[in-house]
């Protein structure tokens, strides 16, 4: 029960960590507080909705008003306090890691849960977590982060955490303490990656031709 | 019945008026006809699309071929009299407007009678409206309109006709005078925006970092 | 059945090239493997994921784990044998042909047995051989290759392929002989295209505007 409430209130401030990114790419951009509005809207809840429309069912966000509501109070924060919430960026990427991962385990989880077989719910989770990012960075006309090759690794501690799930999910072993490790070790490998500067692998001479 | 029939022509001169707009840019950006094509489509259809793909139901165009068909009648109009088109820019624009909130009425009321809730349902109805030119300036590689600091209110608008067409729906207040009302709320105040030269607020020194 | 077997191979076949061209495009952009794995995939699965989505309708691709898993095997291809694959690529334009063909074919017999209508089926059909490499150059950056005025005809000879087998299939005419013409039309014009420089009508003087 508790863990059941702590992981609606973390889900928020999953929430409320992608649209302040969101927010302030439109800042940087120097967009108006529209463009801010629909950044924030689509980092926080675009992962989540491309999963549930590619599985076909209705957008989970349209049955909960407050996730609709949170990347709009975000960017309210954002517009009125953006120096402050700036230099706080260092936070925001913790707090975005600690989304990343539960984003990944409740996608993961709701896409085991609708059938999905064990290849395409690592996909699905992988992609609720960090599809709103790409979606952002498309709309800002920003290469995207998840394919720079000097970007910390982002995807791959979500493909293999996910992965991990539907692993041990396949073999019978669901629990919220697994639930938990998971979204543990992707926030983990996310924060140690940008601590220790990890990248993903770059084909060799491919930025010469 | 009318006020029916009245709607549906209203309906098909709003897809007319944003087809044009999305053949005109593709235009600009110097694409071939398969550009403004699909350009016309996207900006057309696109927002019904989105709207109708988030709530998890067959997107509504593709049972109405005449939907589908008019994009391109727009591009050929604007393939062959382009000049002309892009003379009446203005003209363009006021329909647009014309589109924007009949658009944005029929985008609320579906979500509505769909069962979404009040906040989802001036989401969907703002995006019925709006996010057809939005894909379009993506595909085109332009900055969104949408975010531009100096673009005339448009979303705006939008969001403030479709909240107000779910109070009184809420309150009961549902007949077809409301639905009208509201549609003109939101073309006037995108008209007037573009005639006073209205722009939505921009974070304090937001250019500057 | 040796038929709907070899339909099965050459979906594959179609599959792995749409993930090779979504590759070798993030590695002339520079972009990690991370990069490569999501172009390569959204390539090859991005059309038919539309149409499915517009229909309304859970994505086949989540069913279908290979289809799923090919992407990830081109990524790998391209990783360690980009200069090799380089160079082929005039053989990668071909099987894409093929793909195109496919494709298009596959998704416009779907579409007409979810019971779309003739001109949504040719709609869909086309997207679904289409749309993937148009979300590929967006999510990269790039302008869309189907709207430049100097690429081969592509989107032009899938329309024709599938509004053919839309009119044989309202004429009751449906066999495996007519998917198959159909494809070979779509393949070969493309084709032709390609070796004799076929491009699509550009507006006069839109260069100027």
């Amino acid at each position: 029960m508790l863990s059941s409430q702590a992981a609606v209130v973390l889900n928020l401030v999953g929430i409320f960590a992608f649209s302040l990114s969101g927010a302030l790419l439109a800042l940087r951009q120097g967009y108006d507080v529209v463009g801010m509005a629909v950044l924030a809207t689509v980092t926080a809840l675009g992962g989540g909705m491309l999963r549930d429309v590619l599985l076909g069912v209705r957008v989970a966000a349209l049955d909960h008003p407050w996730w609709l509501l949170l990347p709009l109070g975000a960017t309210l924060v954002a517009f009125f306090f953006h120096p402050a919430v700036t230099r706080l960026r260092r936070a925001v990427e913790v707090v975005d890691a600690v989304g990343l991962g539960l984003f990944c385990v409740t996608g993961t989880l709701k896409a085991l849960q609708l059938g999905a077989g064990p290849v395409p719910a690592v996909l699905l989770g992988s992609i609720t977590g960090v599809a709103g990012g790409l979606v952002r960075d498309v709309l800002a006309r920003e290469t995207p982060t998840l394919f720079r090759p000097d970007s910390r690794l982002y995807a791959v501690p979500a493909v293999v955490g996910c992965a991990l799930l539907v692993l041990l999910a396949q073999a019978g072993v669901t629990s919220d303490v697994v639930g938990v490790g998971a979204a543990a070790l992707i926030c983990g490998v996310r924060l140690l990656a940008l601590w220790r500067g990890w990248t993903a692998p770059v084909p060799r001479e491919s930025r010469l031709r």
